[in-house]
């Protein structure tokens, strides 16, 4: 997507690739809302790296560093040994998905390039596809995501006032995003609406991450507390929500996604909002039986009992907020159950989640 | 309540008075959780700013607060000269009324005053009676409190897990509090029971006061951000939601309280689990028809685009979190209608929501 710097609009992905330094380019996330920088990793290792400090996060975004991190590491290999060559690949292959041991879009990332190499023989060969097909990954998820858009922009009509939690914007994917994808379209086609973004404790990517893309890109928009939505829903002021997926699954078509999401479509669902989720196909789950099935991470408590931000001298610091003799439980995602849930937005259309099942043939399952 | 200072525990109210230096003494809680002091005002504008400016905050502690400062007010005046006293009086009056113009507790308390202060005919009597006055209010007050809990006290059971929201606690009031009073008299019979504090944002003041009054007088507790107890209810983990309010409508039984109750609310009502609001007398409003009535306080954008903290190095400071470009919509309230309250605890007994106006005379209405 576009982001102006000093008065100029350029255009960026989240992650990118410069074959020529054999450097993965990406926007350096934890730096956002307050600092615009695009850092390169010249090694696999330093790509791992990136994945695992969170320089890059979400779920489509990681998928394609870990496809480009496993091209870079292939392209680093010396020597025409091809077993040789392969037990490097498994190194790579390891150290990238044990980045982020829990996300399933690295692995499915790095198993497709894989799969595209074995149409050559060589290690050169094998090299020039594994470039190729990260390319084409990083691609058809750009791809995808475009469709994403063009499914759902008929949900949003002039004057609406839309709801979206966290950030399943174009910095969680390589570009445009899956719940944004929607919004940016309609917003190419000159409709106005009104954008509430959740802040969406405790890591805020409503309020840096969604926030910053939604100003970039010139949508009107308005940061509210995670509390403020029951408000804005009992007075009639919220007329759509859309959120993204962190894993939905195809058997029971629930939910799960960022913390907060389940108590948003709780309230959609009193007040009569339609509720969306918008999903590329890797995030649908044909496996898992039912939602208590899905690991929920549990994170550091660090995160609920203070907040990072920019201090009055300009130095991004951590403040704690809460009594310091206190402990905070503070659980990652939760899990939405289908009946809460108006449609699910797919690059193949939109889909009842009780529908995911018999349409699995669509939608890659 | 007790405060541990320096491993010595001393009893505290939120708001005292010390006659001799005619000085209103205040709980600086603008320090809190981070530090522990208190100040004195000693005179009635410093008191009035006091107020205003938050040093002191909460209905039932601005009240009592308000009481003192015109007893101070009254007792500085130099004099026999009675419309003269009259006079100073109702300048006292307006300028600690002001200081918080959408409260109604002040205003109530320093009526309670100035009516006692009539008995008197001369300037010293009425000086003296002024001072009896709001001691007698202040003292009625933590009364009032303590009757709620035991009103209350049954409903908490051994084991159970308890959420509550923003600071219905002793700071909030001269002493004990409201949602807190059954909590601080159930820990006192011995009973043991997990507290989950909401986070409550924008100003935190569940992770800030109420965690910090839960973790001087020893009860077990944890902050969550107020995403996550959608996951929690769904999960059975929430045994009883425990609220304080701003204004109940005698009515219409609706409940205006911190942004976020009415979302507790809903995702009570939708997994069956009791959700009481705990009330002194002088919450109770007689008078408005109904929710759409009540003035919602819309509040700086600054809050929600950021939090107060101590950094690394020990200042308290305010660090901006959220996009610098993009705005916030920050309402201070919500209303709970009566079919999601379970019941209201009062120190007159529990009463449904609907049955408050049959039951005026009791409730003092």
């Amino acid at each position: 997507m576009q982001v102006t710097i000093d008065g100029r609009a350029q255009h960026f992905r989240t992650v990118a690739f410069a074959p020529t330094r054999n450097e993965v380019r990406l926007i350096e996330q934890r730096l956002l809302p307050h600092e615009f920088k695009v850092i390169g990793t010249h090694d696999f290792r330093e790509t791992a790296r990136a994945i695992r400090d969170m320089v890059v996060r979400g779920a489509g975004a990681i998928g394609a560093t870990a496809a480009y991190g496993l091209a870079q590491g292939a392209l680093a290999f010396r020597g025409h040994h091809l077993p040789r060559f392969e037990a490097h690949l498994t190194c790579v292959f390891e150290t990238l998905r044990d980045a982020r041991p829990t996300a399933v879009d690295p692995v499915n990332a790095m198993l497709e390039v894989r799969r595209k190499m074995q149409a050559a023989t060589t290690v050169a060969d094998q090299q020039a596809l594994a470039l190729t097909a990260a390319e084409e990954f990083a691609d058809e998820a750009v791809a995808h995501c475009r469709a994403l858009g063009e499914v759902g922009v008929s949900l949003i009509r002039e004057g609406m006032r839309v709801l979206t939690h966290c950030n399943a914007g174009w910095l969680a994917f390589v570009d445009i995003g899956s719940a944004t994808a929607p919004l940016y379209a309609a917003h190419q086609q000159g409709r106005a609406f009104h954008v509430y973004c959740d802040e969406t404790r405790p890591r805020s990517q409503g309020a840096t991450l969604t926030a910053w893309e939604l100003a970039q890109q010139g949508l009107a928009h308005q940061v509210i507390a995670d509390n403020a939505a029951g408000l804005l829903f009992s007075r009639g002021q919220i007329d759509l929500v859309i959120v993204g997926s962190d894993r939905t699954l195809g058997r029971s078509g629930e939910v799960a996604n960022k913390i907060g999401t389940y108590t948003k479509a709780v309230l959609a669902k009193r007040h009569g909002v339609p509720f969306y989720v918008a999903i590329p196909l890797s995030t649908l789950d044909w496996n898992l039986p039912d939602g208590a099935a899905i690991p929920l991470e549990e994170r550091d408590a660090a995160e609920v009992l203070g907040a990072w931000g920019l201090t009055q001298s300009g130095q991004r610091e951590y403040v704690r907020v809460a009594n310091p003799s206190s402990g905070a439980y503070n659980p990652g995602f939760d899990v939405t159950p289908p009946e809460l849930i108006t449609g699910i937005i797919t690059p193949a259309g939109i889909f009842r989640p009780q529908d995911l099942w018999q349409n699995r043939s669509l939608l890659g399952g």
